[in-house]
């Protein structure tokens, strides 16, 4: 298959979900949106719900490969969580579309699939934790209740899905260094209060 | 109208709403899980949307209220902070349902409702922003770009809505206070690396 097609495909398709919603748009939508007959796109998908498969697929792919790349680097913990925490927000605003359609329409998939999506969000979630873990091994992050931290600082990213649009005055970059401040203090553990010094 | 009626008639509605999805809930669901007529919940409402609306400004109402006391309270910034994160997350485990269909559901509301609830929103934003620039005026919150710290700390909270089920390990002042103590670090500005004192 021409891959540039394809990947315009997923791109409209994403695009068409994210604005309409996924269940509102119709198969036509997205033919009429290429510019090619709707049998034409069936030539390349086999149905609408592949699609959406094929954009979370995408979006996760995408995500997961920086975040393991990061994650195996041989840099600092903090350097690794600045730069994982970037890595989300730039996931964002390069690619809006997939990681929206990504976080509201997982519930949409049937369960084989679904599945395979959450085993792929238990390996983020573990990614995150060896990464903080790490942090709090070599005394860099104070000691904290690892999965909720994690929840935390992935709900800050994943929550850009409610507000962020690209059009702000910050960019990614910006909101991204305003993140990683703030939960790089938590995790210093170095508060004068709690008598480090 | 009978209240004690009618507060059942939004629970039960919010947790179908919740469990089923709002569109695919229809008005006889609702009807027979409340062991009532059709006609008879039409007594009480006068549409499913109306249902809807009900649920997300009695949700708005709940947060409001608390966040609100909480802000006119005469405690310091810091105090302030702990206990709207704590009401926050608390909403997640005492009001789930109304919760968890508000922020999914924001977007089925007709454009007059939807602006009041986005309204509700700008001031929920302005509430919290209140409390940081008061501690960051008297130094007790070290400097940082405003809007995004609040949007952080609120994509934090309202990501409970994809994880928090009620039944895992950490109770929800648990997650609250783990909450705190990554977003507080993270405010209080005296990092050793940053030659604070």
């Amino acid at each position: 298959m021409n891959q540039d097609r394809w990947r315009e495909i997923l791109s409209v398709s994403a695009r068409l979900f994210k604005e309409k919603g996924y269940r509102a748009t119709a198969m036509e939508d997205i033919a009429r949106e290429l510019h090619i007959t709707k049998p034409a796109l069936y030539y390349y998908i086999r149905s609408k719900h592949d699609l959406l498969y094929s954009i979370i697929d995408e979006a996760i792919g995408q995500l997961m490969q920086g975040l393991e790349r990061i994650r195996d680097s041989g840099d600092a913990p903090d350097e690794k969580l600045r730069q994982l925490i970037s890595w989300q927000v730039n996931m964002f605003s390069r690619y809006g579309d997939f990681t929206n359609v990504y976080l509201a329409n997982e519930a949409e998939l049937e369960p084989v699939r679904r599945e395979y999506v959450r085993e792929r969000s238990r390996e983020y979630e573990k990614l995150y934790r060896q990464v903080l873990q790490e942090g709090m091994g070599t005394g860099r992050f104070r000691a904290m209740e690892v999965n909720t931290a994690v929840r935390a600082i992935s709900g800050m990213c994943n929550w850009l899905s409610a507000w962020y649009s690209g059009n702000g005055k910050m960019s990614a970059d910006e909101i991204a260094g305003v993140f990683f401040d703030l939960v790089m203090g938590g995790l210093e553990g170095r508060r004068e209060k709690r008598g480090a010094s």
